[in-house]
């Protein structure tokens, strides 16, 4: 890596922040790209997050950002212009700096997510899927799952949430408000923070998982959460969340690659 | 370098940026002394600096900023404590925030320089020296020179400027009001820009240069300036921008390594 003033620099924001993937992910595919640009962690508490943007935004070496928990709605409002799926989920992971100087953002969790599962040989048409979490991962990935054709079910400890997202997304395709027993489910997938530290509870009753039903976790510290964990020691199958946030989704964003069909 | 969402930041905030040397060699000497540490590049203009300082000190995982060209000045506002010399100088080039959260400042721009020296063979007690420059790096060099024994004299095209400078250090030693006629010198400083675009005239009357005398420039880019090009045709040690800046002045004050005494 060639760090030097001329590096472009991106930012990825969070509360809290050792966790992320994306300084070291992220960066690898820009150099493997041949782009001469860094993805930088920087750990911002929600009562400084306004400021701190308006003020980022402006730094003009500053390409792009990157948007963890727990600013994934808050940063809309930072944004210029949306996408259409950012829009519909009020939400957005993604953030950069247009030729216009106009800050476009997007959110790329579900597509990362998808992209995950078909390079693991599984695709999301006519399965039945289960989401844990209705917040801005969740979200994304549940709309994403609804565009690849899952059956899908959205469940949340907060049941006032999930019915909301199941009603906003209830005009676009098949989504049910739904439980954390996985039973029936051809695949789940934790959108939540839960098993980023031991004592969390498991998201869904794993005793209950179906047999071979892959397990997805966008927790990415541990690698290996309590839940997938328990997935293996069944047999199922894993996705990993470092698999989910390996870089190229976000590099793709970053460096204008046109998104691709999936296969 | 092993970047991670662990990895602490220091930032160096300059406008322009794509010049500066400490991103690669603040971090690689970070990464021999086993500190788990980076330095970003941040273009930031003077309009918004105000701003960006007040959001950048309170991100949690920066624990260092480096100020460069045109901010040295604007920055001591910035600082909850100052070290004497940044004091006397008015002027801060690194800040880093303390155990009890506050920024300490300090001006180390004379300290590397003097160092530099020192690496050369060239020891400056009792030497005719002309600082060309009485801005931030300037003035701190004049210092650190002064308190290393030099005997001083000052230049700038701003004589009001450099008139101020030398009334304010001359209750520390001797310091005289100079021109860009470097003859009779032993050491001639360039730390003004001059030298950084092509068009520059030189900051001195380089065929007046003493023979012998050593040449020392603050520009990093070009690594070899106009100036020191000149001086070397004719003889002149030189010392580049690049071995002033060589990083471990600024690792050592980031780091806490307590300051060595020079030889």
């Amino acid at each position: 890596m060639g760090l030097s003033g001329e590096t472009r620099i991106h930012l990825i924001v969070g509360d809290p922040i050792a966790q992320v993937k994306s300084p070291a992910g992220l960066t690898r595919v820009f150099a493997e790209r041949g782009a001469d640009a860094i993805c930088i962690p920087m750990q911002v508490p929600p009562r400084d997050f306004d400021a701190f943007m308006s003020a980022a935004k402006r730094v003009l070496n500053i390409d792009g950002i990157v948007i963890t928990v727990p600013h994934k709605l808050a940063a809309v409002r930072h944004c210029d212009t949306l996408s259409e799926r950012a829009r519909i989920l009020g939400a957005v992971n993604v953030m950069r700096r247009e030729g216009d100087g106009r800050w476009f953002g997007d959110m790329v969790d579900g597509v990362a997510l998808v992209a995950a599962l078909h390079a693991s040989g599984f695709d999301p048409m006519d399965r039945r899927a289960l989401v844990v979490g209705a917040g801005g991962a969740g979200s994304a990935v549940a709309l994403a799952l609804m565009e690849a054709g899952a059956r899908l079910s959205v469940c949340d400890v907060d049941t006032g949430r999930r019915d909301e997202l199941v009603k906003r997304l209830a005009p676009l395709g098949q989504v049910a408000a739904g439980s954390s027993d996985p039973s029936g489910f051809d695949l789940v997938v934790n959108a939540t923070p839960m098993g980023m530290t031991p004592a969390d509870p498991l998201p869904v009753d794993a005793t209950r998982l179906a047999s071979k039903a892959l397990v997805a976790d966008f927790v990415t510290k541990p690698a290996v959460t309590p839940l997938l964990e328990a997935a293996r020691r069944r047999g199922s199958p894993i996705v990993t969340g470092e698999a989910i946030f390996r870089g190229d989704i976000l590099a793709d964003f970053f460096l204008r690659v046109p998104e691709r069909s999936e296969p």
